[in-house]
């Protein structure tokens, strides 16, 4: 089958403890789509996201033992107003989320915000309103004008 | 609007020499939707991947000079046949991928490698026959039986 190349399936987040990373993604509202005792995943759109041992993850990735680190590369989730950026970064805040920065108006005419998660993830929430959203929360880029 | 809430609109790169991850990019054949001099965006299935200066980055998660770390956080494409897997893994190599693992059978029954980008951004290339993909690239986690 040729699929689309430029896709991500699953994007996994390496977690010291997956008790403390289920409990604080149930507490911002996310429900899981299977779990057993050693990883965690949630349906996205069309994708995955998953919560998996560091140590783990290390050794999946042919290098056991090794110090990942994390912050380079990041997830952002956009809204489509500014109170609802408001609302998604107090909901992190209150479900243990760590505050990098507050929701501001940004130079490139948007509005964002960042938190981490409790192992350090990087999560923007932004509203940018020359990207339009679907319905669904799906993102089309727009052609050039 | 009230959107999904398990949902990323765009996973960022941070990235230490934007030209070099152009090139690596478009040598992989990724087809950018949008540049400037200081970030680079690709569509992908209702998102978005970025490519922004590890600078910048840090400076818009509001800790300007930060030293960001990365491969806690992963990337996986998942493909329907161990022979895409490998097509796929040797694909990026050729493009300037370090290979990490190369594609072999895991213990969960599926088919794996994992490579770095320039900056160590990392890729998983997977099959997993117990997740279906439709022909859109898109992935659906089966209910539990």
């Amino acid at each position: 089958m040729t699929l689309p190349r430029q896709r991500i399936s699953l994007v996994t987040l390496g977690v010291a403890d997956l008790a403390r990373a289920r409990a604080f993604y149930a507490a911002l509202g996310w429900v899981e789509a299977e779990a057993t005792e050693t990883v965690v995943f949630f349906q996205m759109q069309g994708q995955a996201l998953g919560l998996f041992g560091l140590k783990d993850l290390a050794q999946d990735q042919g290098r056991a033992g090794a110090s990942l680190g994390t912050g380079a590369m990041t997830l952002a989730q956009n809204f489509t107003s500014q109170a609802e950026v408001d609302a998604a970064f107090a909901e992190a805040l209150a479900a243990g989320a760590t505050a990098l920065k507050p929701p501001e108006p940004v130079f490139w005419g948007g509005y964002s915000g960042y938190y981490a998660d409790p192992d350090g993830h990087v999560w923007e929430v932004a509203h940018n309103p020359f990207w339009p959203l679907a319905e669904d929360g799906s993102l089309t880029i727009p052609v050039p004008a």
